[in-house]
C-alpha cells in the first residue's frame, strides 16, 4: 500500500524530468521547463481522473505530487547535460514510469467500477496522454504516432493485467508481470525497430 | 428512444471511420489509426459531458459505443481505397453525423436544465469538437477554421431546434427538420463554396 | 461582492477581445474569429474548475458571461483596425486582464479549500490557459513559451496574494495589491525585456 503510493511518487518525479527537458536544442527559461515537466507528469492521470469523473484529482488532494514534480524539474536541471549524453538511460525512465503508470491507471479505473475494456484504455491514458499533451502544446506529433509500439505495449500490459485479474492472481505479482510485459515490449521494439501492420493497405495502391 | 439509442451508435461509427482515415495520405499504423479514430468519435460527447459535469461519460457508461467505434475502424481498414475514391460518399456520412450529433447534444444539454443559449453551443461542441481534437494532435489546422460553413451549421441547426422546441413542436418532427436544416446548409456551402462574411474588414486597408 | 462580479464580466469581455483578433494578418471569417474569442475567454477559468471539480463553470451557470464575450467579440470587429493599430493599448488590456483573473482564480480555488500551492497554480490556470488553448488550437506556439515573464508574473502575483491574506490582510487591498504586481512585473519585463534564468545550462557546452 505505501510502497505504492511511494512508487507512484517516484514515476512522478521520473515523468517531470522526461518533460522538463523535452527540447534539449531549444533555449527555453526555467518557467517554461518547469510548466511542460507539470502538464507531462499530470496529464495522464488528470484526464483519467476527469474522464471517471474521480474528485478530487491526485495531485490536487495531496500536495506529495507537486513536490516529486518540483525535485524532478531541479534535478532534471542540474543534471541536464549528464543525462543529455544519457540517451540510453532516459529511455529506461521513460520505460519504467509508463509500465507502472499503465497499472497503476488500470487498477484505479477498475476500482471505480467501469467495465475491463474502459479500465485498459485507462490505463493506456494514464501512461501516454501527459506526453500528448505536451507534444501538442509544443507543436510536436504526438509520440503515440512517431513511437509506434509504445501506446500499445501499454494497452498490451493492462490488457494482460486484467486477464490474470479475472483469474485471480494475486495482485503484486499481476502488478510485477504486467508492468514487465510493458517493458519487454518496449524494449524489444526499441532494439529490433518492429512496427506494427500498417493501416489501409497503401501497398495496392500502384 | 430505441430508435435514437440506435441512431447514435450508427453515428458514433460514422465518426471512427472519418477519424480513422484522416490521413490517407500518410503511412500510419493500425494504432495511430485507431487511437485517432475513437479520439473523434468521443472527443465532441466527452467534452460537452465533462463541461456539464454530466458523469458517467456515454462511451464510459456503455460498453456498445467502444464496439461501435472498433466496428468502425476495422470497417474504414477493409473498405480503405474504396472509401478513398468516394469523397462524395464520405462527406455524406460526415454531414449526416454532425447534423445528428449536434441535436443529440443540444437535447442532452437541455434536459440537464442549462439556458437555451448554452444548450446551442453544447450541441455544436457536440458535433466538431471531436474533430477539433483529431486535428490538434495531428497538427492540423482545424477543420472549424477551414471550412467556413461547418459549425455554423451545426449552430444554426441547434437554434432551429430550440426555437420550434419554445413553440412546442413535437420532438420527432422538430429532430428531423432541424438536422436536415444541417444537412442542407453544409450541402449547399460546399456546392456553391459559401463563406461566412469576413472578420475584421480586411478590404478597407491599403 | 456585485463589484468583483462586474469586474469579472468586464475581464471577459477584454480577453474575448482578445481572442477574437488573434490572427490580424490572416483572413477569418466571423464564426472562426467567434470561436476563438469565445474559447480564449472561458478557457483558463473552465480548466480550472474542471480541475477542481466545481460545478456549474461559471460561464453555463451565468448567461451573462456569453454576452460579455458576444460584446467584446462585436467591439473588436467594429474597432479592428484601429485596435491593430493600438498595439500598446492591447497590451495595457491584455495585462490587466490577466492581473485581475489570476487573483479571481486564486481566491476561488482557496475557497474550494485546496492548498495554496495549488491555489496559486489555479490562478495561474486562470489566466493563462485560455491563451494556450487558442494558441494551441491555431498553431502557435503558446504564449507562455514565447513571453518568458507572462505566466510567471501571474504566479508571482498568486504567491502575493495567499502570503498577504495568511498574515490577515483584508481581501480588498489585498486583491489590488497583487494584481498590481502581477501588472507592474509584466510592464517592466517589457519596457526592458526581461527573461527569466535559463534552464539547462546550454552555455557550458562548447
Amino acid at each position: 500500500m505505501t510502497i505504492q503510493y511511494e512508487l507512484e511518487l517516484i514515476g512522478t518525479f521520473f515523468f517531470a524530468i522526461s518533460g522538463a527537458r523535452t527540447k534539449p536544442e531549444k533555449e527555453q527559461d526555467w518557467f517554461a521547463a518547469s510548466f511542460i515537466g507539470f502538464i507531462t507528469a499530470i496529464g495522464g492521470g488528470s484526464l483519467r481522473d476527469i474522464l471517471l469523473g474521480s474528485y478530487p484529482l491526485v495531485w490536487i488532494g495531496d500536495i506529495n505530487f507537486l513536490y516529486a514534480i518540483l525535485a524532478g524539474i531541479v534535478f532534471a536541471n542540474i543534471f541536464f547535460n549528464f543525462l543529455f549524453r544519457l540517451h540510453r538511460a532516459l529511455l529506461v525512465f521513460d520505460t519504467l514510469g509508463i509500465s507502472f503508470f499503465t497499472i497503476v491507471g488500470t487498477e484505479k479505473a477498475q476500482s471505480l467500477g467501469v467495465q475491463p475494456e474502459i479500465a485498459a484504455i485507462m490505463g493506456m491514458f494514464t501512461a501516454v496522454m501527459g506526453g500528448v499533451i505536451r507534444d501538442t502544446l509544443t507543436n510536436e506529433i504526438p509520440v503515440i504516432f512517431r513511437k509506434e509500439v509504445y501506446a500499445s505495449a501499454c494497452l498490451s500490459g493492462a490488457v494482460c493485467y486484467l486477464v490474470f485479474d479475472h483469474f485471480q492472481i494475486d495482485r503484486t505479482p499481476n502488478f510485477l508481470l504486467s508492468a514487465a510485459l510493458i517493458a519487454v515490449i518496449r524494449y524489444l521494439a526499441v532494439k529490433y525497430k518492429l512496427a506494427l501492420p500498417s493501416y489501409g493497405r497503401k501497398k495496392t495502391q500502384p
